[in-house]
């Protein structure tokens, strides 16, 4: 793993943890997905109601894969206290009925907009194979790395509010087939997103102390960004290009 | 593996949903730690202040896995509706502020009235390494065996509620050093583990049909007796018989 070849390879002293922010800020600058081609074409309206499904319809692997993601932390978390700061990361997504539905219910209704099938979309089975790949790794990352690592990995919530904002601005304007309701899911993560963002921030200053575990985090946040650009690649080469693998979902001729 | 030869060993037909509670019933008859020795002398009243103190330490090790297994559950778990079944459970034991403390609070009410340090508890310092053996092999196991097998080794909460009823009056009564409040952990575990139970049998009666699986379901619910009987057996050993190894609680002379 190139990670891992990059933190024994890793010198210098103990970053302060205004260092160390900034560090992890600067891969966000370097490599967030707000830097893919796809996503540039999805933002400024120029897919057609077919790519958007199909964006929408691979993303759901990624939303539906935060709350087991958010779960298998808690699985290797001995303090009750973070247990209990942690569990509503699972609810925001899962929903709390009655009064909180979740970002699931939301991001469905953006699926249900583009006349997806729900039981479709929720099976999973149109998704690419590689979105399928990347998240789960996502999952794994989580559970198997040191537990400020893994906290880490969820740092690109740092860069994801302009991205949520440039979305829901540039989709309603550009597509006539988007409407509000179908941007509930990333107005939520407006405020969402910058609490835990926050929370883990703090957490990974706190006690990432040595400069083995500070470059491990550091990592942690390319690490996410790849998972993430790994996803719009996938789209890329199938909707955009037009190779579509077999069994992935086959947008109608617009 | 024992569990895996006797899944391979198994043949028969499939069982009926409740051919196969009454299979998983008869382990509790058969193997659940309330036939253990070192549980008689404790709700006999027959141990004295510091080995009920042992037991009250390494028996957190346990509640403290508790949440951390659903966790680990949940984080395997692809049905939206199941994960926000489950979630209760960790916020049963982590407590939900500020209307529910949480069954971990409760327990470490029991042990403050011990006298025992809620730092030196927390830290599971004190605890037997058989303890925490048994304890995580419970976590590992629900993390990695399929999801219905995992669900039925929550099962010996059929068992529960006599084990507490016995527990919270047979203590009360014969110890004067354990008050009610130290009892509460359990009243309220006479609540939740039936509907915990009832919502993992129904599901396991649900989806266990092959004899594989279900075979792997009634191990999985001897597997569960075998984590909570080798926890007496270490605090027996220790405590009992007076083997307490290097590092681990001693009871100062009662």
């Amino acid at each position: 793993m190139n990670e891992h070849v990059r933190i024994f390879e890793a010198g210098g002293p103990v970053m302060s943890p205004d260092e160390l922010e900034a560090a992890i800020r600067a891969v966000g600058t370097e490599r967030y997905h707000d830097k893919h081609e796809f996503h540039k074409l999805l933002h400024s309206g120029n897919l057609t109601k077919g790519q958007v499904a199909a964006w929408a319809l691979n993303r759901y692997v990624y939303q539906e894969a935060i709350p087991r993601k958010d779960a298998a932390f808690m699985s290797r978390v001995h303090d009750r206290e973070l247990r209990r700061e942690w569990i509503h990361r699972i609810q925001d997504h899962d929903g709390h009925p009655p009064e909180e539905e979740g970002g699931l219910e939301r991001w469905l209704r953006l699926t249900d907009g583009l006349g997806l099938d729900r039981d479709y979309v929720t099976s999973m089975e149109g998704a690419l194979p590689a979105t399928r790949y990347a998240c789960e790794a996502y999952v794994y990352f989580v559970r198997e790395q040191p537990l400020v690592v893994a906290a880490a990995s969820s740092l690109t919530e740092l860069f994801a509010p302009s991205i949520h904002r440039e979305r829901i601005s540039g989709m309603l304007e550009k597509y006539d087939f988007i409407n509000e309701p179908e941007m509930e899911y990333g107005k939520r993560r407006l405020n969402q997103a910058p609490r835990d963002a926050e929370f883990a921030l703090q957490f990974v200053k706190d006690f990432a102390k040595s400069r083995y575990i500070q470059e491990a985090c550091i990592n942690a946040v390319r690490f996410k960004c790849d998972v993430l650009w790994a996803q719009l690649d996938a789209l890329h080469l199938a909707y955009v290009v037009g190779m579509i693998p077999p069994g992935a979902y086959r947008p109608e001729a617009d």
